[in-house]
């Protein structure tokens, strides 16, 4: 009963086929000139209905967000994200590394900002004074780092707050596919008709082994993109590697599949920590469940055989029992309904 | 017949093999907590007969470099190497990213340095003066740009004047295979026992998909390394989809069974150009060949299908005869025995 | 009526004139190298008792900041500051772009950090995670922003919980001079022997026109930063510029005179907020005074010929009266008893 | 008798008349926001008749090259500068920090470029290919490091070619003063009007104590650029304690007098080597003399009590005599009549 991390996966079989496929077939051009680079490419744009859009496909989630941050920020601009944002503190200074950037953390429930904080933050800065830094970029996460979801809406909210304070706006999208999938909305409307400039799409903890892509919708802020990745060195020689694992992610909805599955998987155990009386601390969107438990609780679901950790919920959605800590259990497309089956048994 | 370059190349079968198994088994711990990089770590050091060696598994060579060079180099340290290596021509400053760092190239035949040449350049950096760079790291690719092999008793000339300075040496490993299997002297003879402190160490081009490694032989030089690698978003989450690549590359010796037919291919074709009269500008010591070909001959190999480019020959080990233009001819684990054959044939 | 900052004033007569003696003065070696220079850091190590401090001679204050930080703090290593800090807030990310670092602001009333704040924050990184910043360096100042004090008790507070945690200790001392002269502690007392490892030593606030100082107490931490000082274009050339206004500032006491002066016309000021019924945002140590003033009292000084400016107190140490704003009145060697008798009399 | 270098010198009467002025004066605002940056800027404005021109004082012209070139060259753009310009051997990888770029040195007599040499080197560079360094800028110095001059149509030439490849021009110009007087062509036709971007501009060398400025004729290059200063720890708090002496350097044509008496003092003292029969390594333009000494004739010179360094002539005009080495002798504003006298009495 895995619920540790969506990192803990292997690959879908459909992922791992293409993949097998690459690495038996003929040789072919390096460096992202081989055709299933073009042809992931052309997936990406056809799914975000964004036919202009540049597309650099990495191997790692944390390259993707800072390299973004670094290209579309100015050294002096401040980079504004929720406190807990995966940017802020757990790259382990990625962003100041790739670009010198200042991250300017915000509160906020479930790791999801409002734009009232972010216009009131913004607002803090002194514009045009050479020792304070200035409005630089947004930074959001779809699904956020506690589970939640920002709404086309929503992004489209904070969105405008960034552009009328002349910032840009990145989404980190590490689990993009389980917001859409929990949203039912569409790829374009959640991201550039919401004002996102730049998503880091994570393919990897949905089904692929390691695929991660920077997808600027603006084909202008791509500009040198290329040899920004190159020189951190982050430009995959084998990149039919990685562009093969996205053909097969996006292709005829797989990822989104894989995220449904993975999403019902949470829900389901969302549903079963209700029914026992576990408090959750907030309303888990995606595939992600935090439920507040109790030491006894605790063992026993371990005794079961489960496998997760504890989560520090700074800002639960509402006091949570005395004596309790938050767990986050993360489900996956590998997650089995027998996993789910036994853990709810653990937890009535 | 492919001979545009190595990296064109998939995985050998063995390696493809691990990869599924890492794919379709139950989840992991993520970022390195798992057995498949315990098990390659352990192979790494017994390869190197190094049982201290700090191990980084990357997904890219020039990432590998370039934090190698900014982990072991103060950034006022010049790090010398060849004025055509990797490091300086071909990873958009990837050094100059990382570390701020600035690279000394040098002369030398066939992209090989001299320890008198490195040393004379050394001598002339104004020591303890704020305005000369200092000495910082010696940088050498073995094999060299060119195809050329520096053996253990070079290795060791060149890390005594290294020493001498009080400067690191650093190895760049992208076709340490092809060296190893070249010269029937151990992985230890040609590094740390030679001087050497720090291995790149590749494995993509030679039957991997995406598996480099950083071999850092002194524990204390890999001190905080493993952040330096998270912030600049290199460490791969699914990490063991790396190890597992090396663990079956370096097991029971397949690495060096990949090398020597890439070898042997190239020394066949080497051979195939000597009995038709074409100069090479170097004499092979890998799987990299270099002749000098005129028109007709050029025209002749691509329209018998042959795959290369040409290679901008800046120090030859001789003249070439006029109106030839050198190029590249790189042979892989995949290099078939049809193909060469079709090479002789179409080279005659 | 000059209250807006210290960085208004011209030079003490004494420091012009050690000026205007280098000035016409026969050529001298650049760099460092000259006698001024050599009496300048005996100087140093004199009034801090430490004959083997390392100092570099700079031209700005939050050059020296950066400096330092970027100097004794892995790039990984968070930095944790006062989030008023004008590390933090008024130097544009300076150890953003000197080091790649991650700040890390806490709260704390006037600008103060309590060891407790300190030692919670600290506690809250995983240490050896990869992914979370590493305890780096604590920075204090000295006065703080809002013009409070540390005793050298406190410094040695916080500097044993910095130890306790692996981390280097860095004062900000912009204004050390009107601490030192507040709390009649000696030099070294509040300093390494507290616990501190580097200082930033501004002069020009306090009779210099542009001498700045990072005196790293530890000969050990100062190695190859006279390299970092050259590449970042803080090597003054014409270096006995800075040196002989340390010279002339340090030499008999007198930038405590200066300061002491500062200090008392602030306290004259205080005193007449005090009579006049106008509350303090904190209790001043140093040349900052902070009256929460009302709109009427404000135009009233103005009207007077004050000239200051508001100062944001996101933490006072007590609540303030509705309706007023708190401004800041900064005090300084050249405040003459004539402004401040003017004020007096414009408060009352 | 004094020629080590012009950095040894103090400040001429002028300009300490200016400083001495603004010690004493009533406090102003710093950052400047005073009435002395305002004057000088206009200054500097109407001398090069660039009246939209920005200009940003500083305290050293390392810092001034190392942000000009930061600042208007992409981080994966090359910086095409002589091997032996000072960005290149003498600011201990200055451009390498601010902007993690790459220096490509390119030989040329008298550490002077040839618009041919430049065009085939930047010719080397693979446009588009992610893996090379790209088109950046061209950085010349005016003097060169070597005494030589470039006129307008010399560097009307090298901006050509850099502007056919798309690259920026910055001209280091920290003898610009010694330039100009020894062309007679204005400060216009010998930088913006011959393709000139960013000038760095140093009076240091030549009257002032600490003065540097970066003028930036194209304002849209400018944009961002006080950020950039501020967290480099370049904005000088009393920032018009720079500015009064460049108010003072460039009012009345005082710059000129004094470079032209630098110049011709180097002018005379060319004429007595040449009396003497001892070699130049090139022809003076400036205020700097090369010539070629024996030891015999390099002991009598300093017998007299001339100092001065050897420089190492890499590339001189023509074979120097055997058993020669070349020394600099540099003047200045302060070189009197007197030392040049003994000098020829020395020499003869």
């Amino acid at each position: 009963m895995f619920f540790a991390s969506d990192n803990w996966t292997g690959a879908s079989a459909k992922v791992m086929q293409a993949l097998a496929h690459v690495a038996a077939s003929p040789p072919q051009a390096a460096y992202g000139q081989d055709e299933h680079t073009a042809r992931a490419t052309h997936l990406v744009r056809e799914v975000f209905e964004a036919p202009d859009a540049q597309v650099f496909f990495l191997a790692s989630g944390t390259a993707a967000n800072a390299m973004a941050l670094a290209h579309i920020t100015p050294p002096w601009g401040g980079v504004f994200c929720h406190r807990e944002a995966h940017i802020n503190g757990s790259e382990c200074g990625a962003a100041e590394f790739y670009g010198g950037l200042k991250l300017i953390g915000l509160p906020g429930i479930g790791a999801k900002l409002t734009h009232e904080t972010l216009d009131e933050a913004v607002g803090r800065l002194r514009i045009g004074d050479a020792h304070s830094s200035q409005p630089g970029t947004l930074s959001i996460t779809n699904l956020t780092e506690c589970g939640l979801v920002y709404d086309a809406g929503e992004v489209a909210e904070l969105s405008a707050v960034a552009r009328r304070h002349g910032m840009a706006v990145h989404m980190d999208g590490a689990r993009f596919a389980n917001a859409v999938a929990s949203l039912n909305q569409t790829p374009a409307n959640l991201t550039w008709r919401a004002g996102v400039d730049v998503l880091s799409l994570g393919a990897t903890k949905n089904g692929a082994l390691i695929a991660e892509a920077l997808v600027v919708f603006d084909p202008a802020r791509a500009s040198g993109l290329g040899y920004r990745r190159m020189r951190a060195g982050h430009l995959i020689s084998k990149h039919r590697v990685i562009a093969a694992q996205f053909e097969a992610w996006l292709g005829d909805g797989h990822w989104l599949d894989l995220a449904r599955h993975a999403n019902a998987m949470a829900a389901k155990l969302a549903e079963g920590f209700a029914k026992a009386g576990v408090a959750l601390a907030w309303t888990p969107a995606g595939n992600e469940v935090f439920p507040a438990l109790t030491p006894e609780q605790d063992a026993r679901l371990k005794a079961a055989g489960a496998l997760y950790y504890p989560w520090p919920a700074a800002e639960p959605a509402h006091p949570l029992p005395a004596g309790t800590t938050v767990m986050r259990f993360v489900t996956s497309f590998q997650t089995s309904e027998e996993e789910v089956a036994g853990m709810l048994r653990a937890i009535a």
